[in-house]
């Protein structure tokens, strides 16, 4: 039953080596194993001996969640909302996908926002905040492939408004400005492309492709300017004083092969400076480019980006809940980069280097990819290739930076490390995101799952484990499956939450909100007007030409909260859930003569079987 | 934090009220309370004193589930595998869903199955059966909306074929042939409609519209008949001996209002006659409409059909897993009607009248859908308005029903009744419909949810309830969140699934597999092969001209269990994911000049993130 571990390691290695040397020297360190060199030499064997935590993580029926974990679905193109540490998936909110059930990419509502492309790659799911903390007004979420950011709306729990971004490509690293509040929302482009990219500009020549980091208003849902770098960006963060975005790169030589994005030692950390990007739009040092202000941010070409060197490819970028330290993880180093934030503003002005805002560099494992916090002083990053949650304390590894080498050697900063179940992405601690970070659960996103669950065929499920972390050591308590794919998630307290939470809409925010059923007809537009009152529709039949444009809008009457009604039209693949007070509409050519059952999808009543209606054509 | 069932009995009485008489009835039972009547009345009382379940439910991490569930996710349009009892969803399988986390929808192969039509309704889905039990070998299960069967192949979990049925509307209940062997599968037609249902014969006169009992090869999946029916049809189920198929019909009235379907005291339950199906088809006792032999089977026109008068608006249709009985729910009459299996060929000779076939009519509570089984002569039947499931004793009803009226009183079948949470639709034991029904779980698929979980917004996901049946009464212990709709389940034994599922696909099933990658190019007509091995693409780069036809072939040519590549094409729209030695391609017009990457959206490696390649369009 158990993983071979070492096969797979060894298979990694492998394809490590035939890409490039990077790789190649991290399979040594993998031969010794990373979990027992750290614990072997270092005072983490005393702090195993500390205390485990005892919180309990079997939510009860009647019980409620103490979190909401909002999910990032990866290419599902979906956001889920999950309960903690119940671990059980509460909704899924379609973003770039279709979604049948709900009808999203099926209604004319959804079809407006979604524009024809119900693909998307959803990876980094950030809040609206005030002061530091979640303000539970939006979500923002990133599209990789068809470089998109969605908001949804944390009182309905869906989509709101998308906004398409010009000259990125690759979207990945997302997250929302702290403080004060949320005025802005950066994305990063993460494949360098042509800058504009089009056939006059196109080249396969890769010195001619830039990196784009974006910056969008939240409340407009626009793009208020773009710097053009070149290097790519991968994850982003932003400061907890308004100052700063930041990103790591890991293709700062422009490669194209991945042994050329192997090449450097050192790629960055870039940090960008608000106060100077609203300088240079006020001085109008932009060019517009398909319709956005496009800032050079290139090297030598503006003083608005920071470039800290950072080994080795690295990956996640994550700023501590005392807003002290942004840390990056290597990916091909096995080190964590812990950068001091107050140290930036000396760096811009040029008083020290950049790489002088490093304070610490300590030693983690294997394919280190994402740090998160327990507010006190504890960080944790999850190990790909080690397949680990490796806790570390973070002022331990700043003092023994001080101390030199020798002491860096003892790995004194390492707490605890978890074998995980398999290969983990992001990693998410429970308020982490915020000022209020309070170090009860982890979450470890695995990539794969083999063995931990019943055999579902070539395709696996992936495998999230829940970990108290309210002790000293880390105890995993649950092992969790979810679909494809468990990208990134924040962790939110539901008094935060639950209080803006509605049960049903406002009527008539739609503006075609039905309260009277009707047919009315303009030569070949027909508008069928339907309400929906458990368990009947406002009308028993409509009579159509074959030909017609028919729109068929329908509003749900019921108040009661839970009693969604839905309307599927038989053999015309139309299907949408209107909750309580809501509306919704299709528009559909009557092509396929004969009578069609319109019936009601969602179990509304002891006969809501019976809650049909004809649509005759003739 | 408690539901307001009082008041939410009350809406579904005044609802009922404007609707029609029958369910005006039903109300004035609800006041009083069906739980208190019957416990109170009954020597329930002492069984409610009996044993109580002590099974473990939780599944600790490195454990594996006992059970495949298998689920139908109801308008979601999608089929699910669940682990009972952990309830953790393992894998969601895309049927008549567009899913683009796996590229179902997107690839030319599911393409080529979906037709362009991206909408289902799944409500049933059972497994192939040899001698009683399932084999393991496929899963079939309808499309409501637009009318449809797929099947899915349990070795790789996912949909192999779809087969179109025409003449049919709301495709509702489906089973499968369970002796000696899957050869048939039966789906009804629940929407009345002219047959053909063209605009030549279209007709807004109920009077001839018609229900129509479908029978699909299995093996070749193909219409083999259809009986045309004046009656519409709801559940479906199949005897344990190969002989017949039987289903509900809650509109004999043929009904288009819900007063109108409510009409009659008395609907039915039809009995369809194997082997007399099998002579009509010999003596070509059929008309071909739309490509399909439709035999007559209205009363009178034929003797394939046993009609059964069953009261009222019945719903679900179970058997017994000793084959002995079949047992309908009455929905809006409060009670089930128990029809003995060995009866229908007296009736189907004319020895007895259909109606003698039933030898017990149980009370059981207000809105009885759906009947399942512990295998110890215990029925467990689903209560829609009182929102509770309700243990019963067969062979008690059976012998008060010998007793007469004053026996029947006194509910002496009564075991147990457990209040759910709530508005319970299907209910299912585990192996319940295969002869070993073991008794050991039981799961409660219900359709309101509020206050059970964290509130999500207007629309609520359901709640499953996990039940343990292996005491004397039902014990609940677990609430299970889940996405639109859990509409009813199998659950299986373990040990019967796991050794059919497979790691890897067979390479060469697919005529187009890759081993080598290459570019071909006809004209405008561009074939790109790629090979998938972590963390590289075949190819490192495209280059194409604006308005080309490309198809994109990738295989997975990674043999490591449970390492998936994803192909996903920058702004094109375009993701899918190939699992160990997996196929699919797609199909685009190069319609954007540019630099575009493609890359890999399946965390496959610690260079996942470099695993790109560049199309570049000129």
């Amino acid at each position: 039953m158990s993983f071979d571990r070492r096969s797979f390691l060894k298979y990694l290695g492998v394809a490590g080596a035939s890409v490039g040397a990077g790789i190649v020297a991290l399979e040594n360190v993998t031969k010794d194993g990373i979990k027992n060199t750290l614990l072997g030499t270092s005072e983490a064997q005393a702090d195993t001996k500390g205390s485990v935590g005892t919180q309990n993580y079997d939510v009860k029926p009647g019980e409620l969640d103490s979190y909401y974990g909002f999910w990032s679905g990866g290419h599902s193109g979906e956001v889920r909302i999950l309960g903690v540490p119940s671990m059980r998936e509460l909704k899924r909110i379609p973003v770039f996908n279709m979604d049948v059930g709900s009808g999203y990419g099926v209604t004319n509502e959804s079809k407006a926002l979604l524009k024809g492309r119900f693909c998307g790659d959803t990876h980094h799911v950030h809040g609206s905040y005030k002061d530091g903390i979640y303000d539970a007004k939006y979500l923002f979420v990133n599209d990789k492939l068809n470089n998109r950011v969605a908001r949804i709306r944390m009182d309905y729990m869906e989509v709101d408004k998308i906004v398409d971004v010009p000259n990125i490509q690759g979207m990945h690293g997302l997250f929302t400005q702290r403080f004060p509040k949320t005025d802005w929302v950066v994305c990063n482009g993460e494949f360098q492309v042509p800058v504009p990219n089009s056939s006059a500009t196109s080249t396969d020549a890769p010195s001619k492709y830039y990196g784009i980091h974006s910056i969008i208003d939240a409340e407009k849902m626009e793009v208020v300017c773009q710097i053009m770098m070149d290097e790519n960006m991968d994850l982003a963060a932003t400061d907890y004083g308004g100052k700063y975005s930041m990103t790591t790169s890991y293709n700062t030589e422009k490669g194209v092969t991945v042994s050329e994005m192997l090449a450097n030692d050192n790629d960055a950390m870039l940090v960008f400076n608000w106060e100077r990007i609203r300088k240079a739009l006020s001085a109008n040092n932009y060019k517009m480019i398909n319709g956005v202000k496009v800032i050079d941010g290139r090297e030598g070409k503006s003083d608005i980006v920071l470039r800290i060197p950072i080994p080795k490819n690295p990956h996640g970028i994550n700023v501590t809940p005392d807003g002290k330290y942004a840390i990056c993880s290597g990916k091909v180093a096995p080190i964590c980069s812990v950068v001091e934030i107050a140290k930036l503003d000396e760096a811009f002005s040029g008083k020290i280097k950049p790489k002088d805002c490093i304070v610490a560099q300590p030693y983690i494992g294997l394919g280190p990819l994402h740090t998160t916090y327990d507010g006190r002083g504890n960080a944790y990053t999850s190990v790909f290739i080690d397949s680990t949650n490796v806790k570390w304390n973070i002022q331990k590894a700043i003092d023994a930076e001080k101390l030199g080498a020798e002491e860096k050697k003892k790995n004194a900063h390492i707490i605890d490390v978890l074998d995980i179940h398999y290969q983990v992405g992001h990693i998410m601690a429970s308020m982490a995101e915020t000022k209020e970070a309070d170090g009860k659960w982890l979450i470890s996103l695995n990539k794969f799952s083999k063995d931990r669950f019943l055999n579902v065929g070539p395709a696996k499920n992936e495998c999230e484990q829940l970990i108290d972390i309210s002790g000293e050591k880390l105890k995993l308590v649950h092992d969790s499956a979810i679909y494809i794919e468990p990208h990134d998630c924040i962790i939110v307290r539901r008094d935060i939450v639950e209080k803006v939470v509605k049960d049903r809409y406002n009527m008539f925010e739609h503006p075609l909100a039905v309260t009277k059923s009707g047919v009315e007809r303009k030569g070949n537009k027909v508008t069928v007007k339907l309400t929906a009152n458990a368990p009947v529709f406002g009308l028993q039949e409509v009579k159509l030409k074959k030909g017609d444009d028919v729109t068929v809008i329908v509003t749900n009457n019921d108040e009661i909260s839970d009693l969604g009604h839905g309307f599927a039209l038989s053999n015309y693949n139309i299907n949408f859930v209107v909750s309580p007070f809501q509306t919704k509409s299709v528009t559909f050519k009557a092509d396929k003569p004969g009578v069609h059952w319109a019936y009601c999808t969602n179990f509304c009543h002891a006969l809501h079987l019976e809650m049909r209606m004809r649509f005759i054509i003739t």
